[in-house]
């Protein structure tokens, strides 16, 4: 499984996404799922994907070969908004689970992936979107700020509380690792490394950071969360039950 | 949906489960589902469940009845072993199931409910199983102490993260209710009234406390749980990404 959130907020995006993918238990394994797409100067695209992981890299290939391919054709070089980036990005993967779908059908297999993109187009304001198998989209609003795919309720809840407009770029950095942290101690298909990436707005460029498995950085973020979490549950006001 | 939980832990066990029913968004109700049987001076069951509400009601009147009528089929009163209990609430519960299939087919609804039960026979440790629609079960384990029925993911890193079997029953309270408004938080479909039920090993009856939804112990518990997340979530370390 995949676990990929996005955050927009007033002072930029955040993106974090885990590594692992498995087909059964006997085979995982470990795959980057999020992807910064250079498409031009004027603009920053981040694509994080969930479902089937042959038709993210297809999709991904398309876009590339888009890109680098002279012609009328769109790209995402020509979109001018972000909305018509995720329109494009829902017709390509589209037209991939439409090639596989027979040869997929016949073990049963689904084709489907579900894509998050964020960037800006600069002129525009920074914006985050999911888009759905079926080729649209709905963006995040400013009371619900945040996307996630994939294994999304183990972590909902820190998002849910924490999230709003006017938390910095550094302390949502800490909300999305304290919901990606909680939901791979729940479920073993979401595991590190951890790829990171900020957007400033208006910066034009991503920052990434990689949490690599057994880095020092992931051992103590994650022995703090869970003893932050212990003292926290310990401070709650005891019940008193008759007996 | 529901959520319910139980805990075995070396001093007793501990029970809580919330009281919201629907059956689509416009049809929202409140219907207890820990339930405690009274079967003998020898013997404490607490029933807690998940799934169809009516096929719940049924199994709980066959138990009633099966305790109330004189005769030699099985009942909860004659039952030796609580896995014998188990057991019978799952051939119960098999029962319902067969007798509505048919009718509620028609609509494509699922009859099937998934049980909790929890208790001690005096003579034998206090346990906890988990009974399945099919009718059959597992126990708990010494390591891992709990069962969740319903919404499970939401709240499922609180009781991965600080249950053990060394935890007292005050602490695994505040666990239990950690788990329970991290759920409600993040799922409509979760809410109070929550029902608490403790059990201290060989006492022979259920301390229970309800926590009622407007009551200001558990508007202290949602504001205290908020706080403390919101905290530790600010304590994690610093992240710092490239730019």
């Amino acid at each position: 499984m995949t676990y990929c959130l996005a955050l927009r907020l007033d002072e930029g995006l955040i993106f974090l996404s885990d590594t692992r993918t498995n087909a059964g238990v006997d085979n995982v394994g470990t795959y980057r799922k999020l992807h910064l797409v250079h498409a031009g100067e004027d603009r920053v695209f981040v694509l994080q994907s969930a479902g089937n992981l042959a038709t993210t890299h297809e999709v991904l290939d398309l876009i590339d070969r888009d890109l680098n391919t002279p012609g009328d054709h769109q790209s995402l070089a020509k979109v001018n908004h972000l909305f018509e980036a995720a329109l494009y990005i829902g017709e390509l993967s589209r037209q991939v689970v439409k090639r596989h779908r027979e040869g997929l059908a016949t073990v049963g297999a689904d084709a489907t992936s579900t894509f998050i993109l964020g960037g800006q187009i600069l002129g525009d304001r920074p914006d985050v979107f999911l888009v759905y198998p079926e080729g649209n989209y709905i963006r995040v609003s400013d009371t619900r700020p945040f996307f996630q795919i994939g294994e999304t309720k183990y972590g909902k809840f820190m998002l849910e509380l924490a999230v709003h407009n006017k938390v910095g770029l550094d302390d949502a950095v800490k909300i999305a690792l304290s919901s990606m942290l909680s939901t791979a101690r729940a479920n073993l298909s979401v595991g590190p490394p951890y790829d990171l990436g900020v957007y400033r707005n208006g910066s034009r460029k991503l920052g990434e950071h990689r949490l690599e498995e057994h880095s020092e950085t992931l051992a103590v973020l994650h022995e703090t969360w869970l003893r932050l979490l212990t003292d926290a549950i310990d401070q709650l006001p005891p019940i008193h039950v008759a007996e």
